[in-house]
This record gives C-alpha cells, structure tokens and sequence, in this order.
C-alpha cells in the first residue's frame, strides 16, 4: 500500500523537480496539486516537461485537505511554508524545502532573515556527521520516523559534504578560513520573473550575487560543521550565477597541515559507503553536467602543496540532490522505506 | 605614417582577436598574416567573424619576412614565441602574447613549464603597480620605448588587477593566504580539438581543471604583487570552465584588517585614472558578459564582515583585456602613441 | 530471469544513453561494454554521468563473446555495423543504431551513402503507419519477434512523426513540397574531435550543415512517409546546429488544401493512443528543453490560413527517442515485453 | 561640426545598441537619453556594457527638448513611438525602430496589429530592390535626404536579403510558395519580464512562437518582394527561438526552375557592391555568431537538384543591422553622410 502524498507549490521549479522523481516512485501516490497562484490550471502548463501528470489539475492550497494525506511537501518561499505546517497535525509528515526550520539559533534566523523564528526540525542532510563519527549515522536515526523534516539550502549541501570530513582532522584543519566559490545554475533561483534572471542577462555571463557575508546559507554552513565536529568555523561564500540551468559546483579552500594522503584517507573512510556520494578517483575533478537530475553529489579533495590549504569541491544539482532528491531521501529514511528508493543516480547530462 | 604589423598564429583565437582590433586602429597597417599549420588559405576561412580582412592569405611563418616589419605581434603556445623571436633584430618591436618571457625567475620557469628560461621581457601590464606607487607609472614607463613585450596570462591580469591595491595596505592585508577562485570561459583554451573543450562537454557545465597548486598562472601572479609591495604573496588558484566563449570573472578573497571603507578608499585612489579599469560603484559586482570584446576590467571591493576577509573580484575578456587588447594597449606605449588608441571601452554582450 | 545484453561502441554518444537507458531496465543485465578505442578503461572516464555502471570495464569488440549474448546493441558509424552484424548468429538479436539496414532501396544507399547495401532490416520506428491505417499496427507486428533492427536516423524520427498522418489526408496534401527545417543539437553529430563542434564554435551560433538535397536523412524519410501511404514525397531538408546538447526540433511545412480541423481530427487520430507520441493541446508548441532524457515525441500541427500551407511540428531528444529510447522500444517490441518497459516518459530539463 | 542626436527609449535593448553604436560615430554628439520607465538613473545600470556613456543620466521623454535636436531616435514599442513622432517638426529627422511606419496598406496594419494606421514613412532598407533593379539604387535615393524613416523588422530584414535577387529571375523563382524559418535570439524580444523569456526557459531549448501566419513580419516581408518586383508573394514564417542573445538564421526555400548557376549568379550581381552584404563563397553557409556585433548580412543560396526549391539563407545580428545598425546606416544616408560611417563589420564572437 502506498502513502499518499501531496505537493504543494506544485507549479514552481523545487515543486516541479518534486513531481518529476515521486511520479517514478513506487512507495507513494500523488494525490494533490497545490499552488495558489496557479490554482485551476493543469501541471502540464507550468512544467511541460512533465507528462506523467501533465493533465492534473492544480488546486489552491488546503489545509484541510492536506491534514488527511500521509505526507505533505513543501515546496514554498520562506514564511509561507512555516504557516502551513504550524496548521497540520502531527499524523501528517511534513518535508519543508523553505528555510523556515533549518536553523537552530533564533539569533542567527532574526539576522539573516528579519523575522521570528519558527522552530527548528530534524534536518534533512542523512549524510551529515555528528562529531566523532567516522560514518553518518546519528543524522539518520534523527531522520528515521520523523514527522518533520527541514531540508537544507541547496548550497549549503554541497559545501558541506565537500568539507565535512576534515571535522574528523581536529587542529589539522583550519576552519576558520574556509573560503567557499560556488558556480551556481538558475534553477536554484527559481522561477520569479526579475531582469538578472532573464535569458538576455544569462547567456554568456558569470554574474556574482549576495556577495560579502550576507548570504543566508552561511549561519546553516556553519551550523553543519559545528555539528560534525568543528569548533569554530567561519566560512566566506560567494555564489556565482553561470549559464545553466541546474547545478552548483562548490570549490573550496581551507588551510591545513595535513597530507594529501591523510586528506584522502579522511574523505575515503567518511564516503566510502554513502549510495549517493561519490569520491571520484584521485585527479578527477566533479562536473555539474555529470550529475544533471540526479540524486548524486560528486567530491574531490587534494592539498595544495604551494598553499598548504587543502581544495575540495563538490557538484550536485541544487534541484535533485540539492533539494527534491535530498528530500525524497530523507522521507524515505522518515517512513521507513529503503533511502535509495526512486532516486536516480545516473545524470542526464 | 602607419607602423607595418604582422601577427604570428594569425588562425588562432589570440591572434583573430589581435586582428579583429588591429583592423580598427588607425595606427597600423597589417602587412602580414602568419601560421604555419594554416598556410595557403584565407583568413576568412578560420575566422568568418573577420569580414575586413576575411580575403586576406596567410603565409607560413617567415622569419625574413618578419624582420622587416616594425611590429611583430607572436599568438603561438609557449615555446614556439621564444624561438622566433630570438631571431628578430632589435629594429623589429616584438609582443609576446605566450609566456615565454613573463617570467623573472628561471627557477619558477623551470618548475612550472619544465624547460630552459628563454629571459625576462618588459611585462605588458601598463597598470601595475610598483612597490610605493599609488598609482601605476613606472610599469608605463618600462614600456615607454621597449622593443620587447611580454604579454600576461589572462588570468593573471584578471587576479592581480583585483587584489594589487591591497599592497598599499602593508600589514592590514594578509596575501600569504590569498585564494583565487575564477570561472573562465573556453576560447582561454584556444582552439585546440580536446575533448574537454567540445560543445558536447561545455554546455550546462562548470568544470575546474589544474586544480591544486600547478597552474602555470601562479608564479606569474605572486611575481606581481611582489612587484606591487607585497613581501610574500601565496595564491591558492582554482580555475573553472563555465559555458561562455569569452570571459574570465575572478573572485579573490584575503585576510583583511582593514576596514570596507579603508579598502575602498585605497581602491579607488589606484584605479581613478585609469582608462582601461572601471571600480563598479558600490554594491555593483563585475560581470563578464558587460565586457566582452572591451579592453576594460571591471573591478569591485568589499570587506566581508562575518569573516575578516577582503572580497575583490575582477572581469574581463579574455581574449581582449586578458591579451590582444592588453597587448595592443602596450604596443600604443612602446610605440609613443596614444595608450587608447584603437581599443574598444564598450562591450559587445 | 533478464536477458544478457551487450553495448557494442558503448564509450560513444548513442552507446552511452543506451547503457544509462538499460541500467533503469528490469527486462535486460548488461554483460558486455564493448568499444575498440577505449578498451581496457572504465566506462566512468568516458560517461561520467553513468555512476551505476561506472566501475565496469570496457572491451574489445568481441564477435565470439557477441555470440553468446541474447541482444547485441550496436551503437557505431555506419559501415562499422554491417560488418559486426554479417558475423552474429540469429539467435542473438541484433539493434543497431547506425544507418546500414534503414533503406530498402540499394540504389538510394548508393546514391547517398557512396558503398554497396547490406541489406534492409525491419525498421525501427513501431510508431509508422502502414498505408491505409489509422493508427500504427503493422509496423509493431513486423517488429515482434524480429532478431534484426534497424534504428531510424533522429531527424527522420522527428519529420516522420510530425507529418505522417497527412498520408490519410490523400490529396488534400502536396508532399511533393515538404520543406523540413530542424533545429538540431550537438549530441547528433557524436563526440567527433571537429572544429565545427567545438565549444567555441558552438556558443551563441545557429550555423547550418550539410544543406541542399544531399543528406542522408532525406531518402529515409521519403521512404517512410511511401510506406505512410504517400505517393510521392519529396523532402527539402535543412538541419540548424543550435547551442544545445539534446534535442531536435524538426519545423515542417506542407502545401495542404485541408482545413485545420481536418488536420486537427486525423493528427489526433493517429497518435491518440500512442504511449510515447503527445499531441500537444491546441496553440502550444513542441520544445526540446521539455522532452530532454525522455522517449517521448511532442507534435503540434495547425493550418497556416494565409499561405495555405500545414505547419506540423516535433520535438525529440535526438539520442534518447530519437535513438536509443527508440531502439530499447523496438527491443521491447522484438523480445516480447511491454513496449514502455524502462523508458521514461518525463523530460529532465 | 556633429549633429545632435536624442535616444528615445535608451535603456532598452535597441536603444542601447544604437548607443553602443552611435558612442563610435564621428558624426553625431548625444545629447539626450530618454526613457520614461528608468528615468532619473544612470545609463549604466541598465546597459552594463556601455561604458562610455554609463554616468549619463536619463531623461523623461521630453517632446520639447527632442523639437530641438537634429536627431531624434525612437527605441520604444509600436504605438509608443508613432504618438511621439506626431508631435515632432519637420526640422528633426525621426528614425523609428518600431513598427507604426513600416507597412503601406492600413489594411494590413489594421489586420496584423489591430490599431488605426498611423500613415508610411520612407523604408529604412538602403539594400531594398525596386521592381527592375539589378542594384538596390532607388532605396537610397528615397533615403537621400529623408526626414522620417521606418526601420525595418529584424526577421524581414533577414528574409528579404536573403530572397530578393530572385525576383530578377521571374517566372524562374514561385514566390507564392516561399517557406521561411528562423532561428532567433532572445534580444530581438527585448527586456520584458515574461516566462518564456527566463534563461530557465531559454538554456537548452529550441522554442517556436507565433506559429502560423499571424506574426506581424509577414506584409511586411511581402510588401518588401512585390516592391523587388515580385507579383505575388506569400510568405510562411515561422520563428523559432534558440539559446543565443543576438542573431537571426533565417533559412529559406522556394521553389525554382532556375539552375544553380543562374542563382549564383543573379545573387552576385545584386550584393556585388553592397558594403554591409556578403555573399559567402560556394558551400559556406552564414552562420550566427561570426555576425555578432556587426552591421552585416551574410547570404547564402543554392538549388537543392532533389527537390527543386532554392535554399537562401542570411545571418545578422538582430540588434545590429537588425535594428540598430540598418537605422544608422538609413541615418547616414538620411543625413548625407558616407553610408558605412561608424559601422563595424567585423563580428564580435
């Protein structure tokens, strides 16, 4: 018997990204549409990729009719998703992809997002470490059974599975100058209609934004790590539109005194059993388009021996990984199906 | 008068673009066209963009014939340049744009190209800075009257323009720690049929590629800011291919004490007057699609607050400010004619 | 209990959406990873989207081990496939996705293809109607059981499926006039090193190929729209390369005395109940952006009041339907499973 | 001593290229930026680009200052710039890159953009044949002097200088049927704010609009063939847009009885002195992006033996010879200054 799930924001790109991997997978059914602004359309208008459900309909968005499904997914702007779900019953499993739950500091949610903050949920990234792991495991039994789950900034996933296991090198690494340089695809921007995200601005362009500190996906970097282990990280962003569609490559530095081996080693023994992330062979560099609609996300770490910092980079695509396919995997583990069921891990580049 | 110019490797990206400006410049009159692997056919045929000169033949590459033009401008790999031009009399004005004699060091050559230093040429950077210098004169001056041009790497143009005002800082900017993260656009790579480099491989890709401490960019970057006052620079330096044929946007980060307006002040005070770097204004980032086909770099500062460090990031085209238009702005030097003449300040995007 | 299949030029373009198309399907294991020119590397360096198979290594081609498979694939230029083919035993079923067996007309592959015809293998394509019927059934009955396939080339998949149903309008349409424009990307022309198809040729250009009546493409398709029930077609056929990696958008025009509702009813007709062919709602238009991975043909047909003349449209992604999700439809068909088995029907945009 | 000139509707994409251009005239000073949408910032924030003139301010549009100029240019959609127009003197000479004054027949006008006709002025097509011409000469003479022009559409600039030399042939060449097909790039629909105008929409995408008779291009392309003398064409039109910013591809057909030769030949002789028309040499075909940025047209033309229809192509840059080059060029002719000043012809790839 499968559950019943509803999708709401259905019309917008995380929405859409949602239906495209649950329309294959076998432990749900969709049963509601939802999206106010495109309410009493058919899915197949805002997303004619999608011919699976092409022909169903988009309802407003009903609280009441989303008390009675099994699982509700939000895929919705900041502020919008924490009211609805403040609205559900404990019965229903909520899977946020907003930011409204992520952070576990209402200091550092009033700074970066200037309203009060909602609470903070289990946090949908199976593959984070807690301190002192070797292997993620803690995350995953937080996530097993939840009834509420935050799923992480979509730049925020990648710079964390780049970096994380050097948490396991102690004083070797020093977090507190970890500089982050992401190329980052359009779809992470999603759909609203604004000049810089026009075709015309696109095409042939890198285009820096947010850059200097404000960016929101900085306090929840750094809550990660912190988590895994790091005392006291402090992390430079700077996000950097490029012409695609999906995809973020995060390239980072931090300084270090450790080999190159002890490096690998780390990041070996931290991966080698994750179904979704991959060390590539040494000298092997990660690639957006290799992972374009996958639930993937590659990673390679050297030593700069000029330097002494280490580079680590990792790419997903902020759509799947990045946040549709992160969710599906963390509602997998919160319902007690395989993780792995209906995620793809091959790319359609 | 006009001055007599050949252009060397006439077929290839870095000697079109050389064309495609040169043929706009009232100053010279391009008498030859040269390249051996494309002898015997017409310019028109390689470049169809090149509709002033598409008629023209190009030669195999004649040393004689060279020796009897007032300016010889080499768009060859390494290598190849420091081989012809050490047969040129001094009576010919020669402008590198391989690195054979960027170089000071014969120790950083050897390590980093792996042969024998073929010497040290005047560095066609007309904008940098020396040790002490607010604003970039006595680069001008070496370049005043030099018979023998070295052209910089794209990429380097792009870091140092970025970061070498933090030199007058002294000990308020930390550049042993200076990280360079830079998405490049493909016609950085040349022609050449690699696999990498095929439409099918670029399309909605961010690729990194000599990462980790070996790019051949590095020694020539620290050379700079050493020029520039800083006692000991170390870059960490990630190049990145994203979909764009011209264009280079680097983002550099470095350990700061100095306050924003500080950074701004000493940034603004360096660029102020010169013709071919625009400071964007407050809040604005550079873009590379704005500069493309321009001689100009466009430049921003911030101080990141959250962390300490410097944000500086600088555009240019490749192509244009990043080598043939660099290279012509010098050639204007050397030859006493206007520094602008014949150089585009609007981009094409 | 699967079927053994082996991928014979499985580190190419078409091979490789073959092996990630096959990896997702329940019906086949895959045994063999053949290609001469990257035998003894690991089919991750050649695909580096293919995480699931990506540790298998590649072979030699190897006629003998062929022999034992139940179903080869052979994913090679033309020529390469004929003579691969001519050695296997019937008992292995043989797909191949080059042109050698697509014609029936020895003397138009003469024309065309400058070599002496192997012979005419059922075609691919379970989609073509057969003169007099209203919807495609003769063509999946040649199809069952078939122990040889011939793939259709993807822009004849894509002008075919656009104008077919025409046939049943007789007279009331002039195929005699058909004017076949097609927007194409760069995956069609495989991972050839040409100048034509690199990066830097490709960016921001629309350039056209292989224009005037000499395309090999052209008798297939004539040939087709005959089988159709057409009597006398003659296709003018002009392929557009446009800066994409996937897709076809095949723009045809056809001198039409019918009405658009006429149109309207017969397009509907035909393709009513085919589970890969979506007729697209009234007034929206096919793209490739939306049918990108999926074996899926989106066609659109209206009536041009002013010029008299039918506008009938297709999108494909030219290696999934147009090759490769064509080619494991029709190995369905021949192997006696369902039709649809392991082929996606939603695009990955 | 320069004329002055006003840009109305100065931040849009067209206004912007005729400043791109007019910045590098030597015969014009720009006196006023106009747009009442952005008036009261700075020109740079709207055209990063334009570097020259990026600290000018903008104006409301301003009927009585523009009284006062020797040039007014109205960038602005159609209906916009016709008001306008009306309230200017005879003493300015307007040149309108709209719509309002393009078409002869307030019929066709009425039909295609269903507003009251607001009368013709002289044709901004200096290359347009009359009826008998082997020459375009009676254009120019028409332009001579010319206080108001129309500026043609983009679309119809590239379908008329592809097909027109046939009109030479006569009875040869069946203009009845003549298919065109473009691709296009996303300037041509400007800046405005609409999905499908989104990069998200845009990157990998082949996208038909306007599909079947209704596009307003097509009285106009015919109002340009019966003045080259044809009796009765009719167009089928169908624009198709592609991942580019600037270019048209338009590739047509006809239906011929003339030879190859005859073609040839007939196309030569019409564009043998035309200074903005190149007639590409036999089996090159124009191509997008060698046009970037430059006031060409480059054309191609063959007969297609299988199906006896010409195939003519043309490739320009829509917002260069498209639009704002074709206008500065009917300026130049206008204004009795040499026809090619300040107009590139070498492409900015």
């Amino acid at each position: 018997m499968t559950l019943t799930v509803a999708v709401v924001g259905a019309s917008g790109a995380a929405g859409g990204e949602a239906l495209r991997l649950l329309s294959a997978h076998d432990g749900v059914t969709i049963t509601h549409l939802m999206a106010n602004s495109s309410a009493g359309s058919l899915l197949g208008e805002h997303h004619p990729h999608l011919r699976v459900l092409a022909d169903r309909a988009i309802e407003k968005t009903d609280v009441a009719a989303l008390a009675d499904v099994d699982v509700a997914i939000l895929a919705l702007p900041h502020g919008a998703s924490g009211e609805i779900a403040a609205q559900l019953p404990d019965t229903v499993r909520v899977f946020d992809a907003g930011a409204d739950h992520r952070l576990e500091s209402a200091q550092d949610w009033q700074a970066y997002y200037g309203s009060e903050h909602s609470g903070t949920w289990p946090y949908g990234l199976p593959e984070l470490l807690h301190a002192g792991e070797e292997r993620a495991a803690a995350q995953r039994e937080i996530l097993a059974g939840a009834s509420r789950v935050a799923v992480p900034g979509c730049n925020v996933t990648a710079v964390t599975l780049a970096t994380q296991p050097g948490a396991l090198l102690g004083d070797k690494v020093d977090f507190s100058q970890l500089v982050a340089t992401l190329a980052v695809g359009y779809s992470g921007a999603g759909k609203a209609l604004k000049p810089h995200l026009m075709a015309l601005a696109a095409q042939s362009n890198a285009a820096p934004y947010a850059v200097g500190g404000t960016h929101r996906h900085i306090p929840e970097i750094e809550q990660n790590l912190r988590r895994a282990g790091v005392a006291n990280p402090v992390v430079v962003f700077t996000p950097i539109l490029v012409p695609m569609n999906r995809g973020i490559l995060a390239s980072v530095t931090v300084p270090t005194t450790a080999s190159a081996a002890e490096l690998r080693e780390v990041w070996e023994a931290v991966y080698a059993d994750e179904p979704f992330i991959h060390l590539l062979p040494e000298g092997v560099w990660p690639t957006t388009q290799a992972v374009q609609g996958a639930n993937i996300a590659t990673v390679q770490v050297t030593k700069d021996e000029h330097s002494g910092q280490l580079i680590a980079q990792c790419a997903i695509d902020n759509l799947a990984k990045g946040t549709a396919g992160g969710l599906i995997q963390s509602m997998n583990l919160a319902l007690g199906l395989p993780e792995t069921m209906g995620l793809p891990t091959d790319g359609t580049p």
